[in-house]
Parts: C-alpha cells; structure tokens; sequence
C-alpha cells in the first residue's frame, strides 16, 4: 500500500481540496467493521459521524456485505430498458414502508441527483418555476448551481410565529406568486442540526400548497429510522409530503439514492419528459438496499436509535449544564447536534446500531476534550 | 424469486415508466458472464450495447470482481475528509492516462453529474454564462433540466465548412458574445452515434476560445479505449480540452464518474465554491475503477475494439450495400451505428471484449432480421 507522504503528494496534485480543508494531515482510513474504523497504523476510531450520516447499519455489516458478495458473482448493471428482479423487490419492500399516496419509486445515485429530480417533478407538476428552500451556505447540495434559490433564514431560537412569519414574508416578496415547490429536511442536517418549532412545517406545507406548490421532504440524513419514534423525519411533524426524496444511508455507503413521490406527480413528470438515469435502480444497488432494510428491521435499528440516541441528549445536556462554551444540545434519535458558543455545530450521526457503553465512551472523550480546551483558554489568559 | 406477471405489476405500480417505453414485455435478466446475459428462463444473450455502453469490459469479470470483492470487505465508504489508498491509487492511474495540463480529478456518481460539474466549472472560470451542446432531445442527460442550452442541429451528410458556418451562426445569433463553455461528445452518442467532418472539432475548440469559453470533451461513452485507435476521443480528433468528463464503462456499471480538469481551472471552481459530493470517489468505486484500468490494458481491450471494431464496420457496410432500408453505417472502434432509412440508428455498443466470431454470430441474426423485415413488408404490399 502507498505510503502516507506519497498519498498526501497525489492528493496535492490530482485531486479536488476538499479533504484538506478540515485537516492538514486526513486521517489515512484503511478498514471498517461495524461503528469502528482502523487506520494505516491500526489505530482503531469510534466512528460517530458514519462518513457523514451515510453508512447506516455499519462499516461492512456482514448481512449487507454477503448480499452485495452475491449480486456481484450474478450482474451489477444493465440498463433500465431490462428488468432485474432485485429492482422489483426492493421497489415493494420501500413502497410498503411509505404511506399512501407516496407509492412511485424512481432510483438514481446521490442525494444531489434525487433532489435535483424532485425539483423538475415540483416544477412539472406544477407549472411553476420557484422553489423555496433553507439557506444552505456551506457547499452545494445541488449539483447545478444554477436555479437561484430563495433561502428562509432560520436560527434555532424563536417560536414557530415568528417563523411563520418569516416565511409569509418570503412567500410575499422573494418568488412570484404561484411556486412550484419547498423542499424541508424535517431535522436541518448540514445547517447544524436546526429543529422547527412545534407545527411550523404543518403550517408552512399549507401556505406552500395555497400557492399551488407541492411539498417535498428531502429525507437524506433524517430517514430510514435515524430519529427513532419514526422511520421517515415527516412523520415527526404529522404531514404528509407529495415529494420524499432520500440517499445518504439508503444503501449503507453504496452509491444509491430514491425519489418517492405520488402516482400524479410520477405521470406529471412523464407528459413532460423522457427521464433516463443510467446507473439508478442498478441490480447491485437494490439488493444492497434491501439488506439495508432488512438489518435495519432485523436488528431493531429504528428502536436503538430512540434509545440510545435519547440517552445521548441527556448525557450531553450534562455537558451543556457542565460547560458555558456549549450553547445547545439537541436533535432527535442518532441526528444531535452541540452547538458551542457560538455558531459552530458538531454534528453527531453514527451508525445506528451504536451502545449505550459506546456513548459513555464517546461522551467521555468529548468531555476531556472540553477538559482541555478550558485549561489551554485558562492559560492563554494568564 | 419474483414471478414475471409479479414483476410487471409491481413495475407499473411502483416504478417510473421508463422501461416499458421500448418492450411491452421487457426481458427479466438474472445474470450476466462477459459479453453475455441469461434471462429468468435460462435463455443467453450476447450483449451487443452493454447496458447503455456501460459494461466496458464485461458482465461480472473475475478481476474486477475480486477487486470488488477485496474492497467489500474492507471499507465501503468514508467522508472524503479522509484519505484512502484506493483513491489515491486509482487518482494516479487515471492522471497517467491524460495528457498535460489535464491533471487535476473530480470523482463523482455518474455522467449527469460530472457535465454538471464540467458546466459549474466552464462558469467559473469564464466567469460567463452560456454554454452550448449539442441538441439532445430524447431523454434528460443534465439532471436539473433548469439551464437552456443553446442547440446546434448536427446531421450526418454535410462538409466541415457548413458545420463551422451553423456553429458561428448559433455563436453569433444565440448566444452572449463571452461564453462559458461548449461540450462536445467526440462522437455523439445518443444522438445516433453521429460523427464530425475531419477538422471541425479543432476549429469549433478555437471559436470557443476566441469567445472566451473553455472547451469540454464529453468522454461518457467515448473514453476508455472503446474508440480503438485512441484511448480518449478527443484525441482522435486532435484537439486538447479544457475539461474532460467521463463516466459509463469507468466502473463496468458501477455507478462511478469523474470530471478531469487543469489544475487553474481547479482553483476557480475552489474560489468560486466549496464543491463536495457524498459517495465521490468511495474506496468501492476506485478499487472498481482500477481494476477495470488493469483489465483494459492487459487484455488489450482497446486494440481489441479497433481490431474487432473495424471487422464488424466492414461487414455492416456489406448489408448496407445489400439493402436499402439500411440508409448509413458509421462509428469507430466498438461504437457504431446503423442508420435505417430513416432517422432510425441501431447503437451496437458490446463489451470491449468481444470476438470476431461473435461478430459474424451478430451480424447474422441482424442479417436475417433484416431479409425477415423486408419479406413482410412485401407480403403487405400485395
């Protein structure tokens, strides 16, 4: 294997910066087993953030693992013009789990390439142009960059008027009267872990659908169990989407994503166009998929979630009471997020299936952490 | 498994409509071995367009498998804020394949989102707006569907000058006098397989650049040696891009693509944005992408195409000259297209693999389908 200069030289030279961005020197990662991670050294690490809120039932699960072994040896790929029974299985698996209307699959690759459909589905449905959504300024979530989106900023901190009120303002004066769509994360993920206010999304989908727009739930990080009292993030806000786009976890780090969305929208969308995605709905990737559900069935994933995530919050809001530089512990199920004063969020999302000796651990850590970082404070003002 | 009448119901119920638009009753495959694939019933096929040009060096090939295979058991994903040695090992195979200054690599899922990068790019550095492609009316290739793009109707029977002479046109007529960029696939493949006049691409590359543009070589189908004589298309072309997209056969269909660009061109994209994508250049895709680069050169696919290729184009003109429905016979390597009179183009598109007795075996069975087409439509005619 390459050895760490030279890697870090290939790095500077023939590829994009974004790893170096968060560290000088990344972590060099060799192998995964469940919530660990092992390093060139053989260092092992307690993953907590899942390779950013993506392998859901753990690094290399050997269930998933032997059902992606066996669709290897039999056909990864063959165009959409064919079918595969893995795509039809896994089609009635994830349908079963999603309530009526929303019964129409369409598989493509990432959570950009889902959301990017769900907004030509919004826009095709209905006849309109803008889309509201979150400010999200950190990267682009969207491949295209280009549809210049009106942002709702939101801080954490007000009631749900006063949002409500943000958002009529938005409504009034940034799109035009009639909108194609809003897309909501029921948890914001990259954002810093934001909740809503109790029937703030409730509300918002209202005046969204007063205005002809349709409703999308973009469930890339808050689904598949995650927030733990339920198994998609819009049943924790009582509405009923027309859009649910999801990825991230959805194949456990397989390269794989879905919009789900009502048998309207889908016809919609094919009086308009001919849509065509080469690798979605990949024979490897559906079977990959339904391991994933399976585990996350088999092993109560779901249920791990609310109870050791709930466990969680209350040991960090310890650190909170313990520590004035931690402003706000919260989240819902394995999405928490710390916010430290001010306005830097650690996210917290591992694998679902993590312990409760595990928390201890990781909480422990996070607190000699803060520990340290008190004393260097401490001496800097001396 | 699945039943077929199972299937089809759950096809119409819960997936988009996309296959059904070729077959009524589309094939069910189960597995695939090299250039072939057998459906439910046991019944094989020899492969002759590989999923849409996308299983470059064959159904489940024991290299790329047990590379597959290696990796699945190590490490499927991890945040691209850490390092991994397949990346960084298949960065270097990739690099050595390029000519300078292309050196700098962009690792994302699949062809719609690396010319989206490429698009994001070409706006970057030009700091312009509009780009132009070719038209392409029969399905989605950019995701968002948002941007309009400025088409130039390409056919097939025309000199260079008239090209040039509708390109300036659109330049001229169409678009801002500062571009962004033009994309150009070296040879257009879902539009029919439809091929330049010598010289036309290296023209068209310096009226782009007079204009401020940056030129892109859409490399989906073309790249990886399918071409024969060349491993990128742009090179048989003679031109130098600015940015070169590639995706399809880069994983044999695993859902894998990646945008190469010069290192200047790197750096106004980092200034203009934080460009970061989840599943990019997971430890699973580059092991599969390496190994796929292995196989290409020791089994020597490329010389394979244009050994392979070039028989197969000789043998196809013979049934053009045999019968008049069949209008044009065009391509390079193992990209070809037959033309049928009229606006009618069989792509033929087999794993880079295949033999010149498979050849013989396929143009046969087009053969007879063809006397079969002709004696129907002269029984009707009576």
């Amino acid at each position: 294997s390459l050895a760490y200069d030279h890697i870090l030289e290939i790095h500077k030279k023939h590829l994009s910066p974004v790893a170096t961005a968060y560290f000088q020197k990344p972590l060099l990662l060799h192998q995964g087993h469940m919530e660990w991670l092992f390093d060139s050294e053989g260092n092992r690490y307690l993953d907590f953030f899942s390779g950013i809120v993506t392998v859901s039932v753990g690094h290399c699960h050997p269930k998933v693992n032997a059902a992606a072994q066996k669709q290897l040896g039999r056909l990864w790929h063959t165009s959409s013009a064919f079918f595969h029974p893995s795509m039809h299985k896994y089609a009635q698996q994830l349908s079963a789990l999603l309530p009526e209307p929303l019964k129409v699959i369409f598989l493509v690759n990432s959570g950009s390439e889902a959301n990017d459909l769900a907004m030509l589905m919004a826009r095709a449905h209905s006849n309109n142009t803008d889309i509201i959504s979150f400010r999200f300024d950190k990267c682009t979530s969207f491949q295209d960059g280009t549809p210049q989106w009106d942002g709702l900023p939101i801080d954490c901190c007000q009631a749900k008027e006063q949002y409500i009120e943000q958002f009529k303002d938005t409504l009034n004066t940034s799109v035009a009267k009639s909108i194609a769509g809003f897309f909501a994360e029921p948890i914001q993920g990259v954002n810093g872990v934001v909740q809503y206010p109790k029937g703030f999304l409730k509300e918002a989908f209202e005046l969204v659908r007063e205005r002809g727009g349709v409703c999308i739930s973009d469930e890339v990080q808050t689904g598949f169990g995650r927030l733990g009292s339920h198994f998609w993030g819009f049943q924790t806000h009582d509405v009923m989407p027309d859009i649910v786009t999801m990825a991230k976890g959805i194949g456990n780090g397989f390269p794989m994503a879905a919009v789900v969305t009502t048998p309207e929208i889908a016809k919609s969308l094919a009086k308009r166009m001919f849509h065509f995605n080469t690798f979605g709905g990949n024979p490897m990737a559906c079977a990959i998929g339904s391991a994933v559900l399976e585990v996350i069935k088999e092993e109560n994933l779901q249920e791990n979630c609310q109870e050791v995530g709930t466990y969680m919050l209350l040991k960090l809001a310890k650190l909170r009471d313990e520590f004035d530089i931690v402003g706000d512990v919260r989240g819902k199920g394995l999405m928490i997020g710390i916010e430290m004063v001010q306005d830097k969020t650690f996210r917290i999302a591992p694998p679902m299936r993590i312990t409760k000796p595990e928390v201890d651990f990781a909480v422990e850590v996070f607190h000699s952490a803060l520990i340290q970082h008190m004393e260097r404070r401490a001496k800097k003002n001396f």
